[in-house]
């Protein structure tokens, strides 16, 4: 492919060399860092160039600006392409930055990592989860601007871009997630498709033949083929032709050369993720006619990028537009801006109190996953950013409430995802949401499969995302369906992902507690594990009420200090008191310990902690239907914990927990063992 | 559609009255264990009678004939359809089996759970897998073909055939495998699709839109569209030109009416997951004209599905056939039944005792990942039934040993598959080479992207399959890729879940040790946690290296009784016994503790246990760069753990161990602190 430059008018620099500003910093960065992916920065440079000066719609001066255009790089091993950007169009991101690329304390990490303020819309990496991101934010705008736009008051109108390279498209997500997107026509979801056919391993061909174009068209989204990569003029015309289909997703094909511009190595795999080298580099350098040193771009290029005027044009005809929609409607406009700050309505604490007061009051005997809905029935109608869905699980997961109305493809108003069966895509798709900003997502599926899902939990975790799972058949008491559906070693699993918070209610009242706490945490994700079968309903003081939120708390005590301590969670909550009852009336002092949220009861005072769990009390029984691992924290060498460490069974629910020792009888011949 | 039965021939019942049987016992099963799902059997009984009598080969009498063709149920909840097929066909799978779905101690599962010997080759329910499956199962078919049959000597001739719903088909591993299984020309691979437009949630086209023929043919499949699932001889003709044709993997979309049958019911999400009802079931029999009473086959009926005299001359015929290849090539034969059985060659236990006490004087230096290469060149020649394989990570995961040579569409005769970045779909499709047998896959890809594949892990352990996986850049100590890449909660992840094995080897001999046990162990799968980045060789003595394969041994000791305990893994091996050193020096008595493998230390004596870990002494400190949970039980409520509960971040390895505390500077001070 020729490397010339090619004049596009004489005021302004050539494409090409705008283009090379960005394959100049990465090759550097990548060479200064001495690791890094010069590749795809460097292929997809063109596609960038014309991308960010003539179409995305931002102001650099103000990365949050509420209705900016979404741009995700989802192969975010070409962070350095990202970086180049922020840094040339104007935002805050500076050339030290940029020479510290991958160091300690700068925000220039390896892989893009979400920060809003700084224009990067969300962390990439782990490859398919940028598009599935990308999915979300399209949904989000699809949703609000159904939500709030008015006739003339578009105050809700911009695109989402996505970068993919054959990565994204090879993992599995990026079926779910675009299959979906044709379905739920995001017209204004628009994929440029880095195809080098060249991936870590070397030539795609031999792993990877899919016709991507037949693939997407199967999707019902618009294809636009064979687009040069290198060509500006193609490529402008196929971003034109994108956006001008409103209907449907668009991915535009580009044939690109892998870290074009290196005479040497471009076009093979040993551009991906390797420094070019200095040598290279500076035939890179003489090939591209790029007579600059390392971290300089001349002032003429400099110029032609800076974005932040057109960025503040942009942003102040939005300003000006959304002052009049205030005008005309204050109370949509309130409400907007609300959403836009992520701001709970102003009665909300008050209201929900009320409504786990009710709950506890009514004190109904159900399984977690209906006092879930419960919950939900109480609480959503305060709440239109709540946004929910199932994958393909809605009448097992309960998560359809009395408020939910469906979105569809035609009608994007409602407030209800059929996810269909795509656990990954749901949850990649939720986090997207989330990012996006005005919606609270929250979304279902059987607890065993959060293991489908689970990198999209980490990602929520790492960007410290609100988005709320629903857990439902959370241990063997979901009885016939059997070991594969039954999770054992979930609950453990999800509690030790950093900053997920997990919790296992035992009746409604804590049910209704956990929702509240996922509602309300906004800086990272929350797991409700919930049952399928029916549990009791606990008495409670409202002082042990309002302790639920702590995460652990006396349930039931003895008279005096106990000699024993039952620790249990969800569905043996019940068990533990039915066993204090009977080691009570045996004369054992027991107490027990109700601790739906473990992440919440550690970051307790010590004070709180030992009330709850004193240290000279150490007879000490966990009781959890899954995995001991996790409790010995709490039991210590010499406690025991009533868990089970295999698979389950096929088999009714009663018929298991009875098998696998969670039955009275077990728990008391296990405690007398302990006390012995 | 049309319920009437249609004649075939005057000597045999109708084939719709064979098909009813299907329907009849699914329905009385799923009433009698009042759970489960006959949607799916009543909708595919037609397809399955035709499948089943017309095309399978098979042995109802010896269900682990090596040359039998596979059958695999990917929609898992349909399970009373394959129950049923075994039963009618005369598996031993008795009446009683049947009447007793789902219930304790009955091997009628509510998702079949693989038992060989009965004809049940992989266990299904999460959905997607089961076609991942069957593709490893025909990629597997492929392979053994390529190196056994000699020409007029087919030996290895049989088909892969697979039952998928929408389920299956919207989750993305399904496209992860269905693509691949096109670039390799699974031509043997047939997929019958039961296109019946709903699922839970309802009618899928508000979810589901797919052109799915369109994209199937994308992958480079041949597709067989809109076969009435109904009519026996469109479906008769269907799979002939899918047998037909052996270049391409074929999939037939058969349109189908959900539970088929009931008049009431039929056609809707009602009949997927629940009960029809003793009123709908008695309307469904007249019907379909079944007027026999629930759990009785009339004898017409059950002559005319028994397929055992045609199973028996199947297997006859190619006994007869192995027999006269035994003659011809006696060498082939003999290793060809070595690894059906699975066995290892016979010099292995001094062959490989040899190779790691080669290692162990050479001495290396160099990460676990370059050692985890040296133990496949050590080992992989004298097995060819090691089939590896990475996630497009070949060069960083090191899992291509010298003797490796790549499969391809035109060719496979290899040993080594690049996967693609599929990680799930790898991992799944190493499950169905495995099931096929004659196989032991590995395959390779970072730790922290076990996440994608964490189902399949699940399904290995629960099925007990040999299955190695290789994960490599284990901890912060990748560096720069920052946390997307840095796996800090992986390890202690797959340590709880159930019969997972998880080696974290320190240096290149216990890195060969752990090679070794994932080669031997025949009933589980192992995860190789291999560090990025270089580490020492440690002394030891022959003692001490037996004691490597005990998962947990005194690497170094105190004169006389130790102060102090330090226990580590991998990379932070290094780390403890440098500390220990430092401690000693002022004084303190340390012994290091090398704790490679938590499961088979667990698994020891209690005395041997007690000798590493000696009950009386209570200072003890665990040292492994992941979180903490999982060692407290170790080192109980009264010691340390220097561990990281948070995310890593970007920056080079050094710098980010010194900065979570993973040096020996701050082990020393914990250490001295915790003495105190």
């Amino acid at each position: 492919m020729p490397l010339e430059t090619s004049p596009r008018n004489v005021a302004r620099p050539a494409r090409r060399d705008l283009a090379n500003a960005i394959r100049a910093l990465s090759m550097d960065a990548v060479q200064a860092a001495n690791s890094g992916h010069p590749g795809a920065p460097m292929g997809m440079a063109d596609i960038a160039e014309v991308l960010w000066n003539d179409y995305l719609r931002h102001n650099p001066a103000n990365p949050e600006w509420v209705d900016r255009d979404r741009f995700v790089l989802s192969n975010g091993h070409g962070s350095m392409l990202l970086y180049s950007l922020l840094h040339l169009t104007g935002y805050p991101l500076s050339m030290d930055e940029i020479r510290n690329f991958r160091q300690f304390g700068y925000r220039t990490a390896g892989h893009p990592e979400r920060e809003a303020e700084l224009g990067i819309e969300t962390t990439t990496g782990p490859l398919g989860q940028g598009i599935s991101n990308a999915v979300g934010m399209a949904l989000a705008e699809k949703m609000l601007a159904a939500e709030f736009n008015r006739p003339g008051f578009e105050i809700v109108d911009h695109k989402t871009w996505v970068f993919t390279g054959d990565g994204c498209l090879m993992e599995g997500i990026s079926h779910e997630v675009c299959s979906l997107a044709g379905t739920l026509k995001l017209g204004k979801l628009i994929c440029l498709y880095d195809d080098n056919g060249i991936s870590i391993d070397g030539e795609v061909a031999a792993w990877f033949s899919d016709d991507t174009a037949a693939r997407f068209r199967a999707y019902g989204w618009q294809v636009i083929d064979n687009v040069d990569g290198h060509d500006s003029d193609a490529l402008n015309a196929a971003i034109a032709e994108a956006v001008a289909d409103e209907e449907r997703p668009t991915i535009i094909c580009c044939k690109t050369v892998i870290g074009f511009g290196s005479p040497n190595k471009q076009g093979t795999a040993s551009t991906h993720g390797a420094p070019l080298g200095a040598d290279e580099i500076a035939a890179t350098r003489e090939a591209l006619g790029w007579q600059y040193p390392p971290f300089e771009i001349p002032q003429e290029i400099a110029n032609a990028w800076d974005g932040r005027d057109k960025g503040a044009a942009s942003e102040q005809a939005w300003n000006d537009l959304f002052a009049r929609y205030e005008l005309e409607f204050p109370e949509l406009a309130a409400e907007f801006l609300r959403r836009k700050h992520g701001a709970l309505p102003e009665s909300w604490n008050e209201f929900a109190a009320g409504k786990i007061a009710e709950i506890d009051t009514a004190g109904a005997k159900m399984a977690t996953r209906q006092a879930s809905l419960l919950a939900l029935n109480a609480f959503a109608p305060a709440l239109p950013e709540l946004i929910g869905g199932s994958a393909d699980l809605t009448g097992s997961n309960l998560t359809k409430h009395d408020g939910s109305r469906p979105v569809s493809g035609d009608d994007a108003s409602g407030n209800y995802l059929y996810f269909g069966v795509r656990e990954f895509g749901m949850s990649a798709i939720c986090n997207g949401m989330a990012l996006h900003g005005s919606f609270i997502p929250y979304s279902g599926t059987f607890l065993t499969f959060s293991d489908y899902a689970r990198n999209a939990l980490r990602m929520a975790a790492l960007m410290e995302l609100q988005n709320i799972f629903v857990y439902t058949h959370d241990s063997i008491g979901l009885g016939e369906d059997g070991p594969t559906h039954q999770p054992v070693e979930h609950v453990a699993s999800l509690r030790i992902m950093p900053n997920m918070r997990v919790w296992r209610p035992c009746d409604t009242v804590e049910t209704a507690v956990a929702w509240r706490d996922a509602i309300e945490r906004r800086n990272g994700p929350v797991s409700l594990v919930l049952t399928r079968q029916g549990l009791p309903h606990q008495a409670r003081s409202v002082a042990q009420r309002d302790n639920i939120a702590r995460g652990g708390y006396v349930l039931r005590d003895s008279d005096g200090t106990p000699e024993l301590i039952l620790i249990a969670t969800g569905s043996e909550v019940a068990l533990a008191v039915e066993s204090a009852a009977v080691l009570s009336d045996s004369g054992v002092k027991v107490r027990v310990v109700s601790m739906p949220c473990v992440e919440l009861f550690d970051q307790q005072t010590a004070d709180y902690r030992e009330s709850v769990l004193p240290a000279a009390v150490s007879a000490r029984v966990a009781i959890e239907a899954g995995v001991t691992e996790g409790w010995w924290r709490f039991v210590g060498t010499s406690g025991r914990v009533v868990g089970m460490d295999t698979f389950g069974q096929s088999a009714p629910a009663e018929k298991l927990f009875e098998h696998y020792g969670f039955s009275v009888d077990n728990v008391v011949s296990v405690t007398r063992e302990l006390l012995d």
